[in-house]
């Protein structure tokens, strides 16, 4: 039933083995691509063909790993593309479609050299969202309701919208609205609506000082995060396919307007399982001519990695969907060498276009003159591990400086104990101002960073996130994202992302109808989560930029010494009704060495510039 | 802070070490205990030993693994003592209590040779089930009131009643009555009262249709098995402490008696996550003078090992609890050599005191003449490895025999894809009559079975489930179980439990009022799942026991051929009111050679058998 063509070429000096998988495996590629790929070790394969045609994966059959994934759950997953400690492997679709069902990680890339992926579709059967439409809305019953269409099974369990899926299911959780009259966008002013308002407090407690935690714990990972909630909303079916939804409106949120679509993805913590491509511990990823269609979590997710290149790698929906990926289109937590997204499309994703950062992780434990206990911060940053060997690490005490007091360490070895808690050893002694609670960062691992020629729309949240202190060029984009175009962050204090971007350059974007969820942010935004007068950002050049927005705060800034914005052109789109009038088109705090030159404004803002630094004139 | 004393001592020619850990260490014992463990490779040890004293073990520090745990949950579990691939190890707890927090197994062994643990009681500071006290029942609302100390601490959450734990928290779920006046033994006729009727099934479903599974679905396990149920009951508190359930009673179910304890363990499938002992391919294993007052599952639970000795390994609660462990206090899957328990107490356990068997694997896949695909059937025996390189395997076709038909099968390799899948090789070729749906067992994984002079008192569910085709002795017994004290199956469509029990000696035990809970079965009972006259069970002698029971069904036995029950002395022990009192003393059906003997009989059976066979007679 299932034919395999394999030939081998030679090429150079050595064998160059191309196998072919034609449609005759179709309906579940995944045994025998799976089988070929654990032969590698012993009958290696440079290429991997796929006849032009569609194939379905199903988890049956699939290598499981349990497996730690950054800014994900930790999950026993399958998999048929088990890439791991392989080098110059190439994959080519050659235009086929990959259908994935269930739990899987279509390509789980670990440990391996120079891998390339293309010409391929990937999408998901059942998809780990679900979507409906705003069909009525009843202010006096504080009710909304929701046409689900039959591609979005469900039950109704204790009151509960619950959707159903291949091996998993979800409830409405967190959501937000899409606009199908501006083809699949956010909708305008989301936040006046959304996320549906699925919990309250518990109000009946017992005798739970009885339990006492030794160490620090995470309340927001999903264990105690949700403990002490309830349900807040209940549902009743009103006929097959529409479900009327009770109680969400409260003095934040109000009832959804008939007509949008609401996506939703169930309760955070839980939501992010089935990212289409994990890269660890990997030096040279290529992405190249792939649509990534859905993934239950992130479209690409790489972590300690080097060279991850993604040309033309377009996330976008399929089937009619608003929805593309349930959480970012890509994401690069301690990367190195270089980070390119060129010609990519990325839309339709329920969180940031890119966000590129390290790693804090706490010092708990000082065990040595050389030697220390860390804990990772976040839930979804369990089992990171925070650098290689001769890796060099500073220590920052964030409330003293952004930057690391320390710098001079260099990892010798680190004990994985578990998924909250290493130990590592370094080459050097311990600087003796150490303390429990100062966070350790890995110098070496950031990258130099290109994206250039892309598309950011229709997604919830950032265009990108950059926390690099590397050479990071921003280029011939356009964005139209529901919240920041470009965050540019410090923060320690909840997803420990590291990182203080410098030596960045913001040149010729289009940024169109930005931050249009309802957020008084700016289109570009720099942040510190510790308030004081600390230099976080540095050598920063927003230059030929266009800005075409409906609202008027274009830029906000703190913390920077070193910004030139020049011949930029700002303009009103009258796109929507201004939802922050008050606002000045630049905020600045905290800040020196800011330079506006050569801009065109023909903004609506009365007032140009709110500023803390009297030098700031805009030109 | 802590201190580490390490002495050597010499003991023939080579160093004999000896590494005993001080009271220093026990506020929490993990870190300083896992870390010389981890370094046992390059510094050996051989007795480990622990000053007198009470130790906390917490698992913030422990060693983490994603570990498969046969019929327990599959757990991201940690611990202080990873014994793996180690040999001859001792650890030597001189009376030391050890006290765990959370999810962590205490006693984690695997792939290693020769491990004693001796003179230790463990015991978890917040236990992985609750208890509360029945103050008040009113038929009328259908309601009763549960009494709950300080000590379970719990809150309300969606009108459900959930206690709190360190990183764990459960429902009502699986329930049963104690009964504190007969020192905490299972309430008499639990059954009719008990488990609490949770769970109702929704009403409101759509498209389902929609989700076509391409391979069998596990419809027992957590996720689908559960999915189509809603809660049927509900509570409300009516002050600190005191909460009401509503809506319990059914047609099979009264509402509990006032006075009777109330053990509550949470959903069936969530709840056996943390067994004391996990010994897996070990060689080896000596459990002496061990006090288990605890543990979120198994007290031991054996896989795939030889050789395992228990004497004085004791199951019974602590701190006035009715409950020690939260599932079987001891289980043996596909174990060889010798099993032996001796001298051991078995008590307040809520499953079985022990069960010994091997496992089924059904054949999905002929992938080659001499290679096959094989599922895994139930969702707790998920990663379970049938055997070793060159054990024989049989193949078993229920319906036709509950022997293999093929029996000349070795294993050459395994391949390991999932939980669910294996790939295996054998080093013959398989026979022309295998086909999906036949069942593989491991000729060479059943041990040789002794249990002397212990007792089997106040748990839930058996004595002992015996599936051992070799020789097995249970002598100088004590039994006073609410289900069979002995339970003999062949059972293969549920938890896929493989084993024929022959040559079974049964010897001088008293059996004492059990299989009180309600339940229509006899004291020993001998089961098949499959409805036919084929033998299952031969060799089987019970003699010189003392059977006190209050109701008349003793022995009952199908597909047996030789059976001898002899000098057997049956009275009636008035206790409780007889619940099948049309019963007769035994009940015989499909069986041959069965011979009763020299027995005294004074109980009230007005039938002392019944069967189908005419040549039995009971002397």
């Amino acid at each position: 039933m299932l034919t395999v063509i394999t030939t081998a070429v030679w090429s150079y000096n050595k064998v160059k083995e191309t196998v072919t998988f034609t449609t005759a495996i179709a309906e579940d590629a995944t045994p025998t691509v799976l089988k070929r790929i654990l032969e590698i070790e012993t009958s290696p394969v440079e290429v991997i063909k796929f006849e032009k045609g569609t194939y379905h994966f199903y988890p049956e059959k699939g290598l499981e790993k349990f497996w730690h994934i950054s800014n994900h759950n930790d999950v026993l997953i399958r998999t048929a593309f088990p890439i791991i400690k392989k080098e110059n492997i190439t994959i080519d679709g050659q235009g086929s479609t990959f259908i994935f069902h269930g739990k899987m990680i279509p390509f789980l890339i670990n440990q391996s050299k120079n891998i390339t992926v293309k010409n391929v579709s990937i999408d998901w059967h059942e998809t780990f969202h679900s979507e409906g439409k705003i069909i009525a809305r009843n202010e006096e019953e504080n009710t909304f309701d929701i046409q689900i269409p039959e591609s979005y099974p469900y039950i109704i369990r204790n009151n509960q919208l619950i959707f159903i899926k291949e091996y998993y299911e979800h409830t409405i959780g967190q959501s937000i609205l899409y606009d199908p009259e501006r083809g699949g966008a956010i909708a305008f002013n989301t936040e006046a609506y959304t996320p549906i308002t699925s919990y309250k407090k518990i109000t009946v407690s017992r005798n739970l000082e009885s339990i006492k935690y030794k160490y620090k714990v995470d309340n927001r990972a999903p264990f105690l995060g949700k403990m002490f909630q309830e349900n807040k909303i209940s549902v009743k079916e009103l006929k097959p396919g529409v479900v009327r939804v009770f109680n969400h409106k409260n003095k934040k949120k109000d009832l959804p307007p008939v007509g949008y679509t609401i996506a939703m993805k169930g309760a955070q913590g839980k939501n992010r399982l089935a990212p289409a491509f994990h890269v660890t511990f990997t030096d040279g990823f290529n992405g190249y001519n792939v649509n990534v269609h859905h993934a239950g979590g992130m479209g690409l997710i790489a972590e300690n990695s080097s060279d991850l290149i993604l040309e033309k790698f377009n996330i976008f929906p399929s089937n009619g969907r608003m929805v593309s990926t349930t959480a970012d289109a890509t994401h690069f937590v301690g990367c190195r060498g270089k980070v390119q997204l060129k010609d990519c499309l990325l839309s339709g994703q329920l969180d940031d276009g890119s966000n590129i950062h390290g790693t804090y992780q706490e010092v708990v434990d000082i065990l040595g003159p050389n030697k220390i206990g860390v804990r990772m911060g976040h839930f979804q940053q369990q089992g990171f591990v925070i650098g290689r060997e001769g890796d060099q690490i500073g220590i920052v005490r964030i409330q003293d400086s952004f930057f690391p007091y320390e710098k001079d360490l260099t990892i010798k070895s680190i004990e994985y104990r578990s998924g909250r808690y290493q130990v590592i050893t370094f080459n050097q002694e311990l600087p003796s101002k150490i303390k429990a609670g100062d966070l350790i960062e890995n110098q070496d691992a950031y990258p130099e960073v290109l994206v250039e020629n892309c598309t950011f729309k229709n997604n919830r949240a950032r265009g990108l996130l950059l926390s690099v202190p590397r050479k990071t060029i921003v280029r011939n984009n356009y964005f139209h994202t529901e919240m920041e175009a470009l965050l540019i962050p410090v923060e320690s204090g909840h997803w420990f992302e590291a990182g203080n971007q410098k030596n960045l350059l913001v040149e010729n974007n289009v940024f169109e109808d930005c931050q249009h969820s309802g957020f008084n942010r700016g289109v570009i935004r720099f942040d510190t989560d510790d308030e004081n007068k600390n230099i976080a950002f540095s050598n920063i050049t927003i230059t030929k930029n266009i800005f075409k927005q409906f609202d008027n705060l274009i830029l906000q800034i703190t913390n920077v010494d070193g910004l030139e914005f020049s011949e930029n052109t700002i303009t009103n789109s009258q796109t929507f009704p201004q939802l922050h009038n008050e606002n000045p088109a630049f905020k600045i705090t905290a800040s020196k060495n800011v330079n506006f030159s050569d801009n065109i404004y023909k903004g609506k803002a009365t007032k140009i510039i709110e500023t803390d630094d009297k030098q700031v004139v805009f030109q």
